[in-house]
């Protein structure tokens, strides 16, 4: 039998409040699951167990395009079998895309016997990104592969690092069932901003880094505001405000829209709070006659998990 | 003879890199030396003993105006004698009208028995600021009050807290002769910023903030960089990028303009750093046929001393 591995990667929320573009964080679910094995052939095979619609060209599947980038850099010409166990649809907001590229090089990292550390992966992975989005953004591919809350704070040179956090914190995913493009997304923001809204911003997002690294949970609350793109892309989510201030009514620490949306996320001190957030964000949706699934997770500490190995 | 006390209040620098507008910390030296004495009477009284020029109207000195404010606050029509022993010169951009007016509330309030906290009195330092600048800003006056590095999240309402540091950090700040007024410093800003050039700002803001909380010096390093304000101010100090150059050249972990310039501050791991790095800017001017003066000391990691007491 092939050498094979199986893993869980998870989903992850990006655009964490005023973290625009630069802060994301892991969940311990949804999530994808993959097995990748080695094999011998000129390419790669993918395989769809999934019941959830993918791209089945290795050209553009965001896994086989990170997969090829790992290869490459390597020098090897390794193919792989990508067998898609579990995979969470795409357009949710809660880096399905991420989920994909960034478990297939951590999968195809352990199966050569580790040649590079998940940081190193990261660069990788962002070319999945870049087939799925259009751009090769790390916030949801590196809070997957390492777990926690991850800060992006620069492309050139990559510089990615943990922002340590209280041992347990938990989200609360709302995905209504309306679509948006994440071109739509990202097209309707503003090319500049207020010097004074830049300003609030990074007020902001010096405290909400100061409250998760000393677990302040005021100061959290109270930095969990997203002035730049909030205000504008909350627009595409009928309800938004009324699902928000359900949230927050409801005791969450904060509530934002996740990636480019459509879903919508809190962050709570308690696996209570949070399901009972989940809750309330639900009603909201459904008296407007909008379906929604709610996921309730805990902060993934760990990033990505090994289901089985056959080596 | 009238109860009395003498304090140090000390120079701060506001602007610290990506901190535009939001990050401030105290130095150990220079700084203000005050004298406050209760009296009896209807007016207070200015005396001025510093060698240094200073409004001598209680109208218009910043420290009566922040004790008015002060005293407004919490009902008292205590007056009081205001000796000023040492004075940081007006216009040097570290802090000098935050100095006196933060001293002045601060040692006010020990005379009365400490009605109110170091964190209490901002508001009324603020209000000397105000006279000062023009705006009631707080990056100076907090720092002054409860040292080391302070970041105000937001004026409304007020959210100002301690960013823990390592134990030791060391700054230079050479101030060279000439001047640059806070009005002007202020109009050239740019009233917008390109969306991306503020997602920058935030991620060095993060990464600036969990280096001093982690004490992760590369972190500090790369994270020193203001790309709001610096590239605009910098052309209103002649010499600017070399003298930033020598300052990195020398070992320092990052150098800007002290709040609005023409002082330009530079941070260290250690004292060698830092007086090393003090030179090789003064010699950048100095080749340039411009003085300057160099004060090299330890971040203030408790703001204010009390210096002697009658009371």
């Amino acid at each position: 039998m092939e050498p094979s591995i199986e893993i869980f990667s998870p989903a992850t929320v990006a655009n964490v409040g005023p973290g625009f573009d630069i802060l994301g964080f892991a969940l311990d679910s949804p999530g994808d699951i993959l097995r990748l094995g080695r094999i011998n052939g000129e390419h790669h095979i993918i395989e769809n167990l999934s019941g959830v619609s993918i791209p089945l060209d290795p050209g553009k599947n965001v896994a086989t395009v990170a997969l090829e980038a790992f290869m490459g850099a390597i020098g090897s010409g390794q193919k792989f079998r990508i067998t898609f166990l579990q995979k969470i649809p795409a357009g949710s907001g809660i880096g399905s895309s991420a989920a994909s590229s960034a478990g297939a090089v951590y999968a195809a990292n352990l199966l050569l016997g580790s040649p590079t550390t998940e940081s190193g992966l990261i660069p990788f992975a962002m070319k999945g990104e870049e087939v799925a989005s259009g751009s090769a953004h790390a916030d949801n591919v590196a809070p997957a592969l390492i777990g926690g809350f991850v800060l992006v704070r620069s492309y050139e040179p990559l510089d990615v690092f943990r922002i340590p956090s209280p041992a347990e914190m938990y989200c609360t995913v709302v995905h209504p069932d309306i679509s948006i493009s994440t071109g739509d997304s990202r097209r309707i923001l503003k090319t500049s901003v207020p010097l004074k809204t830049a300003v609030t911003q990074c007020g902001n997002v010096a405290g909400l880094v100061t409250g998760l690294i000393t677990g302040n949970f005021r100061l959290i609350r109270d930095s969990m505001h997203d002035v730049i793109a909030e205000p504008i892309r909350s627009f595409l989510i009928p309800e938004y405000d009324n699902v928000k201030k359900a949230a927050m009514d409801s005791g969450a620490l904060g509530c934002n829209i996740s990636g480019s949306g459509p879903s919508i996320f809190a962050l709570s001190e308690d696996a209570e709070t949070a399901a009972r957030t989940g809750k309330s964000m639900k009603d909201v949706f459904s008296a407007a006659r909008i379906g929604s699934n709610v996921f309730v997770s805990q902060v993934n500490m760990q990033g990505m998990k090994i289901l089985s190995e056959t080596l």
